[in-house]
């Protein structure tokens, strides 16, 4: 019988270390504060955004959400960020996307400060997955292998095959599956036979953002499967980059929902107090 | 028989190229300056220096040798770099490598204006890279590419067998070949089979920087092979990445010396004048 990998308990036990932190840097007067930026418009994002809130509260975690209406302009946000920037008190600056079209993402990100950057979304940060520099790194990827992992499955010397190389995700986690040491094979739109790459492969991560990249004639029995895709299907259900009926035919799956996308969550929380820490050595530094 | 890929004729196509763009660069006053940056104490960058050197005498580009004594502390090459980065008469800055232990080759690379980076060492270079944002990119896999496409291979929708992971050429070419849209796999040092992996391959890059890596043994006779290493044999001859006698077993394979090398120095020269124009559109927005 297939293995479901759910991410659950894999995610709890990440709060539970969170939350230990957080009481520990209580009794120092230290309470960390995670500022959220959202702009209007699009529904998932605002939902994701209060399903980090609600997290924060049960973690002890500050949260401050920066909602902006639609028409806000380039300016304003940055203004924003210089301010997060500065404030000593603000220790992590998410970003939601997508954002309306007179917004330049990449600007925004640009002007975060890596030390707070808690999805490794800047310039610095993205160099740092790259080459394995200290730093904080996306969650998501991070994300992709601690689910792995968390079931007992290793990566040093096995065959891996990512379909997806997005800046996001696809990329971030080929750097990071470099340095677990997998021989990994970057599969994409221009692959003319995937499955022939999935054939040869232990394991497969797949971060397209597309439903259904991935179908039960691709696989074969002995492959494990992270999903990192999540999509909305037609019927309004969320839905992986990985067709539904593929679970029965592999020897284990992350679920969508319920498996990268709930441990990202807490690794966002986790980079929070790495970004901490950072902080921390970086005024030492400076005294 | 095995086809030989030589670069000198590639090389020599660039140069003509180079040549013409000098030539029209005179008539407007200008003469494109190459700095380059040595160390006294490892004889081949020297060697390599000086053939640079000579180069840049034929297509009539100024060549400054700035020459450090191996005592030299890592104060005084910044001191040169932030000079050179000023001055508005240099338009590439070169480090050769390697670097006597007290001084940090990051740290160095690091103060290299981006826009003078002429082999893409500086982060800005080696995060637009890694997301194909405008920028400089480092020679050595610009070369490799080169040369396979000049003998008329193509790589979009191929499948690739990158053998070697380093920051310097094995991620970079990654990165360039994705750009291409071929199908990567990248092998290194902890890969349990990289025959199994070459046996898949239509293309294998092998960029290790340790000779014999690939054997007769693991290719087959449709393989084509770009060699991107510079090694000294025992007899201080000059070998590649992949033994010598790999040649009888494939269908095509570059030569070292006289392959990936040589074509990587006419490069420099092609990336220097693409730094002039970098550095022309910077100076016309301050205006």
């Amino acid at each position: 019988m297939t293995l479901l990998m759910k991410a659950k308990e894999a995610a709890d036990q990440v709060y539970e270390t969170i939350r230990a932190k957080v009481e520990e840097l209580k009794t120092q007067g230290i309470k960390p504060h995670m500022a959220t930026i959202l702009v209007e418009g699009d529904p998932a994002s605002a939902y994701y955004a209060k399903a980090k809130q609600r997290i924060a509260e049960k973690l002890g975690v500050q949260f401050t959400l920066h909602d902006f209406h639609a028409e806000v302009t380039e300016a304003e946000i940055l203004q924003l960020v210089a301010e997060l920037n500065q404030d000593p008190k603000v220790h992590g600056i998410m970003l939601e996307l997508p954002l309306p079209k007179q917004i330049s993402a990449a600007k925004i990100e640009q002007a975060i400060s890596p030390q707070k950057d808690v999805d490794g979304v800047t310039p610095a940060n993205k160099l740092a997955t790259v080459t394995g520099e200290a730093g904080l790194y996306p969650a998501t990827p991070q994300a992709c292998i601690k689910l792995l992992k968390y079931y007992g499955y290793s990566l040093a010397g096995k065959n891996v095959t990512l379909v997806g190389r997005g800046q996001t995700v696809g990329m971030p986690l080929f750097h990071l599956l470099q340095r677990e040491n997998a021989t990994v094979t970057v599969c994409h739109s221009r692959t003319p036979d995937i499955a022939s790459h999935l054939s040869h492969a232990e394991i497969a991560f797949v971060a397209v953002g597309r439903a259904e990249v991935v179908s039960k004639q691709m696989v074969h029995a002995d492959l494990v499967v992270i999903d990192a895709g999540i999509n909305e299907a037609e019927d309004g259900k969320m839905v992986g980059d990985v067709a539904t009926d593929v679970a029965d035919h592999v020897q284990a799956i992350s679920p969508v929902p319920g498996g990268v996308g709930t441990l990202t969550t807490s690794i966002l929380y986790e980079n929070l107090l790495k970004a901490m820490e950072i902080q921390r050595e970086e005024a030492g530094k400076h005294e």
